[in-house]
C-alpha cells in the first residue's frame, strides 16, 4: 500500500470527519424512502405527479416559469447551452477556464454539440464585468458558476453580478447559471434563489452537493426552453422510464437541509479560521462565502501525508482522504464542503487536531 | 372523461391484469433494497465494487470481455454505434425502420452523432440475410434487434442469424445487438446468452423489460470498446456519481426472474392461443417466440373500448390500458409482455373473459 492509500485508510478510520453529510452508502436512499407509501406510482418517461410536482416546486423556488429534472448536471448544462446556441444561430459560448464543461465532461459540449467555448478570465480569478465586456460579440451564451468551485468557491459581489446580467441582456447574450452550489451561496448574498435566478435566462441546480441527495439536477427557465430541453434529454438518453430514486431523495433532502445553508456557511467560516491560524496553512477564499473552501498547505503532498495520518490516528479528526498537488509548486490542497457532520464533532477534538497541525507545521520549518 | 381515459380507469380497477410483473410503483425499489446492508458503499462515477461486480457478472453472463452499466439503452446504443462508426471511419449504420433509435429517441443519433441510418427491410418484416447482402457497402455497423419489438417481437431463425453474423464479419461490418429483450428469447432459441452474443461485436441488454428492474442497461463488448464507451457515457451526462438505485434493482430482479423466462414464454403461447380462438382477434406473431406479442383486433378503437371496459368490469380481467390504432386501417392493437402476474390469475377468470370477448366480437359482425 502506498502512502496515498494509507491516507485514505487512515481517514476512513476516523471518528470525526469534518466535511460532508456522511458516507455515500445506500442508507442515503433507504432513509429517503423509509416513510413513503409503497403504492406511490413511478414517474414514467418524465410524466406523472412524482416528477411533475417536484419540477413545479423547484420552478417556484427558483422563480422560473418551468423546470425539468435531469439525471445529471452534465446533461442539463450541455443542453441549456445547445438550446441557447440554436436560438441565437451561433455556436460559441463563454465560460471560466475551470468550468465543469471544460475540465470534467470529456469535451461532451464540443464532441456532441460542436459548440466552441471562449474562456474568460485567468483560471485563478473570477469572471469580471470587464472580461464580459471584452469578450467576442458572437457569443450566444455566457455561463457563470456561483460559487466558482475550482478556485475554492469564490463569488463576485452582487452588484457585479447584476451589472453582468444587465450587460448580457443589453447585448442579446443569454446568461446561464451553473448553480451546482446555488443553495449554498444564498446566506452570503442574503438573497432568495429566485432573486438571483432572475438575473439569468436559465439555471441549473444540483441535489447531491449541499443538499446531499443521491444524484440529479434541475434545469429551469422559460416554458419554451424547458420544453425544448426535454427533447434533448430524450436525445441524450436521459429521459429514463423512472427517475424516482433520485427525485424522491432530492425532495427529501431538500426539505431536510435547505434551511441549514446558513449554518453550514457559519461553520465553514469557523473552520477556515482554524486552518488560517496554523503555520503554513491558508484557505481559499480566506473567508468562505458558502459552505465550501480550499485548504492550501505550503508543503508537498508526500511530506504532509504522514502528518495528517498522525493527527487522524491520535485525535480521531479526519480532514480529508484526498490531497491534490498544485501544479508546478511544492504545495498541495484539498476541498472542504461543510455538511451535517461538522456540528456533531466535539469542539475540544477540533482544537486538539488544529493544535497538533500547527505544531507539526512549525516543527518542520 | 373521454372513452380512452375510461379504458385506462377501468383497467386500473381490474383485479387481474394479464401483462407485466406488477405496478410500476416505488415498492419495486423498496423490495430490492429491503435485505441489503445499509453500509454498502455507493458506486462513485462508475467505480467501486457495487458497479464493478455487476458489470463483471454481466460480462460473464453475456460472454463478453467487459461490460458497462448505463442509465439507459438510448444512451448505450447511440454510443455503441458512434464507437463503431469512429472505428470504421464511416458515418453510416443500418437498422430496421422501426428500430428504437429511429422512432423513439428524437433522432439523437442524427442530432448528436451525425450518423446516417440506412433502413433495411420493410417495416413489417424482419431484416433478412438478403437485405444485409444488398445493403450499401459503406455501412460501419448493422444493428439487429432480437426480438423485433415493434412487429410483435418476431425473431429470425437461428441459422439466419448465424449467416448474417458470418456475412458481416467477412465484410468488415460491425454487428451490434439491441438485446432489450434478449433474456426473453433464450428459451425459444434454446441457446445461452453467451452463445447468441458471440455472433455480435457489441451487445446491449435492458433491466426493466422482462427483468422488471427500475431502469438501466448494460453495454458489453471488448475491453477496448467498453473503455471508450465510458468516455462517451461521461460526455452524454450518464456517468452519474451514483447509479446504485438502478444497479441494485437490476441485480436483485435479474436473480429473481432470469430463470422464469421459459415460464413467461410458455404462458405467452398459451395466452396468444386464447386470443387467436376469438372472432376477429389475432396475435402477431401467431405463435409467440418470447414473452411478448401484439394483439390485433379487426375493429376500430372506439368500437372496441366499450367491449373491453365491459369485460374488465364483469370479469376482473384486465387486457390493456392502451389501444393503438393501426395507421390507415379501421383496426387496433396492443402489446402484451408476460411477467409475474399471469400465473397468479385464476384460469376460470381467463376463460370467462375470453368467452365474453369472443361473444361480443361475434355479435357485432
Amino acid at each position: 500500500m502506498n502512502e496515498y492509500q494509507l491516507l485514505v485508510e487512515a481517514f476512513n478510520r476516523t471518528s470525526y470527519p469534518l466535511s460532508g453529510h456522511g458516507k455515500r452508502n445506500i442508507q442515503v436512499l433507504m432513509e429517503a424512502f423509509k416513510d413513503l407509501d409503497e403504492n406511490l406510482d413511478s414517474d414514467i418517461y418524465g410524466s406523472g405527479p412524482l416528477i411533475e410536482n417536484f419540477q413545479k416546486e423547484m420552478a417556484e423556488y427558483l422563480g422560473k416559469e418551468s423546470a425539468v429534472f435531469f439525471p445529471s448536471g452534465t446533461m442539463a448544462q450541455q443542453i441549456a447551452l445547445r438550446i441557447g446556441c440554436d436560438l441565437k444561430g451561433r455556436n460559441k459560448v463563454a465560460y471560466h477556464p475551470l468550468c465543469h464543461l471544460e475540465i470534467h465532461e470529456q469535451d461532451g459540449l464540443k464532441k456532441l454539440h460542436h459548440i466552441e467555448p471562449v474562456l474568460l478570465a485567468d483560471k485563478n480569478s473570477l469572471i469580471s464585468l470587464e472580461d464580459v465586456q471584452r469578450m467576442d460579440k458572437d457569443v450566444a451564451c455566457l455561463l457563470l458558476e456561483l460559487p466558482q468551485r475550482e478556485i475554492g468557491g469564490q463569488l463576485p459581489v452582487y452588484s457585479e453580478l447584476e451589472a453582468i446580467s444587465a450587460y448580457c441582456r443589453e447585448q442579446g447574450i443569454l446568461l446561464h447559471l451553473d448553480g451546482a452550489r446555488l443553495f449554498e451561496v444564498l446566506p452570503f448574498y442574503g438573497k432568495t434563489a429566485a432573486e438571483i435566478c432572475r438575473l439569468f435566462d436559465s439555471v441549473y441546480v444540483s441535489f447531491y452537493k449541499g443538499i446531499g441527495g443521491i444524484a440529479g439536477a434541475i434545469l429551469a427557465g422559460s416554458e419554451e426552453f424547458t420544453k425544448e430541453s426535454k427533447v434533448w434529454k430524450r436525445r441524450h438518453g436521459g429521459d429514463l422510464i423512472s427517475l424516482y430514486p433520485y427525485i424522491t431523495a432530492a425532495e427529501y433532502y431538500f426539505k431536510q437541509r435547505i434551511h441549514k445553508m446558513g449554518q453550514y456557511y457559519e461553520e465553514a467560516k469557523e473552520l477556515a479560521g482554524f486552518f488560517n491560524q496554523c503555520q503554513g496553512v491558508s484557505t481559499l477564499p480566506l473567508v468562505p462565502v458558502s459552505n465550501m473552501f480550499h485548504v492550501h498547505f505550503e508543503w508537498p503532498r508526500e511530506k504532509l501525508i504522514p502528518v495528517l495520518i498522525d493527527i487522524y490516528e491520535t485525535t480521531g479528526i479526519g480532514f480529508t482522504a484526498v490531497l491534490r498537488e498544485v501544479e508546478g509548486t511544492p504545495t498541495c490542497y484539498y476541498e472542504v464542503s461543510i455538511g451535517d457532520r461538522y456540528v456533531e464533532v466535539p469542539k475540544e477534538k477540533i482544537r486538539e487536531a488544529f493544535q497538533k497541525l500547527d505544531e507539526k507545521m512549525q516543527e518542520a520549518r
